[in-house]
C-alpha cells in the first residue's frame, strides 16, 4: 500500500530534502541527517496521508470529514481542495491559531468543539452521517498511514544516497500513523534502520506502552506540543509500533524549544515544538542513541510567532542539555 | 562552464527544492515559485561558487583567501575545509556577528576589515601574495559565476517540471555573480526565461546601471540586506546583466521584512533580508511584473535572531503593500 500511495503521491506531494549542519553533528557527537517534512504542502507530513487517502476515495465520494489539532486538518483540507472535494474540519477549540485560519483559507469548514468536554469522535460519525462524508482519521486510517510511510521511502533512498544503510530513525510521534508507516517503509526497503518513536514529556504514552507490552493511555490535555499530544497509540498503529519500533525516547518541552532554535540557526528551518522532538533528542540525549549516524524527522513548521520568539529567546544548547 | 561546474557540484552542493504556497500566490496575484537556496550548504548560494572555485584550482595550490559580508565567506572557509585546504577571510567588522562566528567554526582564519576607511581588494591583494594564497573574489571570478549559475540549471529543470517554461526570474542582486550566472544557464536552457535583478532601496545600482546603459556606483556603506550592499555590478557581471537582464526592480527595507514574515509563516523558510527582496518584489510589486507565473530566488538565511524577531513583530503584508 505505501508502494502504491507513492505513485499517487507522485507530482504531488514534494519530495522534501534530507538535510545536515556540520554544527548539529558537532553537539549530537554523531552525523545527523534531517528529512525536513515542515517543508511539505502546508507545512507538515500530514498532506502526504491525506493525499493518499483522498486520491483513494471512489469518484462518487460527497466529501470529507476529518478532526484534528491543526496539521492533519490542514492536509486534508489542500488535498481535498485539490480533488475539487468539500472538506468539513472539527478541531480543538484551543488550537494554534494559525492553524485554524490556514484551514479555513484552504477552503474547508471548520468546527470547533472542546477537548476536555466533549467527544471528538462521536461529534465526527454524526456529523459525517448526516452528511454522508467520508471520515479521514488523523491516524488510525490505513491510506494515511499508507501515505506517512512514503516518508520512509525517501528516507531510505536519501540516506542510502549518503551511504547510509543502518541507523536510527527518530520519529515525532503521536498518534503513530508517521512512525508506523515509516516503520512498514524501512522495514522492506531499509531492514537495518530501527524507527524509534519521540514524545514530549507527560505525553509519553508510546514510550510507556512501548515498555510495558500493552497500551497505556494518558489524560488528554493540551501541551505546547500540540501537533502529538494524543493520549494513546492508535488501534492500526499500536500493533505495528509494538512490533517495529522502539525504544521510545522523551525529551521536555525546553529541549524542543531549544532544538528549534538550531534549526533556526543551523537549518534555516522554522518548525513547530511537536515537530522539532526527534531533533531535539538527537541533540540533546546522545547517550540513548547509538551508532555514527542518526535519520530524525522534522515533522512539521505550523507554529505560532509568540512560541517561535519564545525559542529564539532562549538557549541553543547548554540549558536544553543541562535539563536531560 | 556552468555544465562542467554542475558535474564537480553534483552530490557536494544541494539540489535546492523549488516551493510554493497558495497564500503567497494569492498576494502576488500569479504563481510563486521559489528556489529556496537559504537551504543550501552554509546557508546560501555561494557554497556553489566557492566548491566550483576551489574544485577547480591546480592540487599544489597553498590555500585560498576571500573578501566577504559573510556569505561568500562561509562558502569559501567550508568549501576548502571539505577540500582540506587553508582559508583566510576578510570581513567587514560589522557583519553579523552569525557570520563571523560561523566562518571561523567552519575552519577558516578571519581578518577584520573597516568598509569606509580599509581597501579590502588591497588587502587581499597583499595577503595572497605574502602567503601564497588563490584569491577566490565573491563575484568577478569565472568558476564562482559559473558555481551560482547551476542554480540557473536548477531553476530551468524544477520549472518545467512544473510546466513553466517561460516566466521572470528575479534574483537577490548584490555584485551580480547569481544574477549572471543564472541569466547565462537560463540562456541556453530556458531561452523564455527573462532574469531580472533585485535591489535594496539606496543600493540600487545594477537597476541605474541597467537603465542608464553604463555602470552606477554608489557610496559604501552598510544596510539591513548585508548581503547585497555592493556598490556597483562586477567587472565580469556587469557585460553579462547588460547583454542579458532587466529592468531591475528595488524593494524597501520593510518590503523585505514582511517578505521574510511570510516566507516564516507560509514557506517554513528562514531567510536573511538580502535574501528575501526577490520574494519582496513578486510579492509587492506585482503591476511591475508580467505572466502567469513568477519565479524568484530566496538566496541566503543567515540573519541574526534580533533581526528576524523584528521582521516576525512586523506586518506581512498590508504595511508592505501601502508603501509598494
Amino acid at each position: 500500500m505505501i508502494e502504491v500511495a507513492s505513485l499517487r503521491l507522485q507530482g504531488h506531494a514534494r519530495r522534501t530534502p534530507l538535510l545536515s549542519s556540520p554544527f548539529l553533528d558537532e553537539i549530537a557527537g554523531r552525523k545527523v541527517f534531517i528529512k525536513a517534512e515542515c517543508l511539505q504542502h502546508t507545512g507538515s507530513f500530514k498532506f502526504r496521508g491525506a493525499w493518499s487517502a483522498v486520491t483513494a476515495l471512489p469518484d462518487d465520494v460527497r466529501g470529507v470529514i476529518a478532526f484534528s489539532s491543526g496539521n492533519h486538518a490542514q492536509g486534508v483540507a489542500y488535498a481535498a481542495g485539490l480533488r475539487g472535494l468539500n472538506a468539513v474540519i472539527i478541531m480543538p477549540h484551543d488550537a494554534p491559531a494559525i492553524k485554524i485560519a490556514n484551514t479555513r483559507a484552504l477552503g474547508a469548514e471548520v468546527v470547533l468543539y472542546d477537548r476536555a468536554s466533549e467527544d471528538r469522535d462521536a461529534l465526527g460519525a454524526a456529523l459525517a452521517a448526516e452528511r454522508g462524508l467520508s471520515l479521514i482519521q488523523p491516524f488510525d486510517h490505513p491510506q494515511v498511514i499508507a501515505g506517512q510511510g512514503t516518508t520512509g521511502l525517501e528516507i531510505a533512498q536519501q540516506a542510502a544516497e549518503h551511504g547510509v544503510t543502518s541507523a536510527q530513525v527518530l520519529v515525532c510521534c503521536g498518534g503513530g500513523g508517521l512512525t508506523s508507516g515509516i516503520a512498514l517503509a524501512l522495514k522492506r526497503h531499509a531492514p537495518d534502520m530501527q524507527v524509534r518513536p519521540v514524545e514530549p514529556e507527560g505525553f509519553d504514552d508510546v514510550t510507556k506502552s512501548l515498555t510495558s507490552g500493552q497500551v497505556v493511555t494518558h489524560a488528554l490535555r493540551s501541551g505546547l506540543c500540540d501537533a502529538i499530544v494524543t493520549p494513546a497509540p492508535g488501534k492500526l498503529t499500536w500493533p505495528v509500533l509494538k512490533r517495529l519500533c522502539g525504544p521510545g525516547l522523551v525529551v521536555s518541552d525546553a529541549q524542543a524549544l531549544a532544538a528549534m532554535a538550531l534549526a533556526f540557526e543551523r537549518l534555516k528551518l522554522v518548525v513547530e515544538p511537536g515537530g522539532a522532538v526527534a531533533l531535539a533528542a538527537a541533540l540533546f540525549l546522545p547517550e540513548q542513541i547509538t551508532g555514527d549516524s542518526v535519520i530524525v524527522t522534522v515533522s512539521g513548521g505550523n507554529v505560532d510567532r509568540a512560541v517561535f520568539q519564545r525559542a529564539l529567546a532562549g538557549g541553543t544548547g547548554d540549558d536544553a542539555r543541562a535539563t536531560a
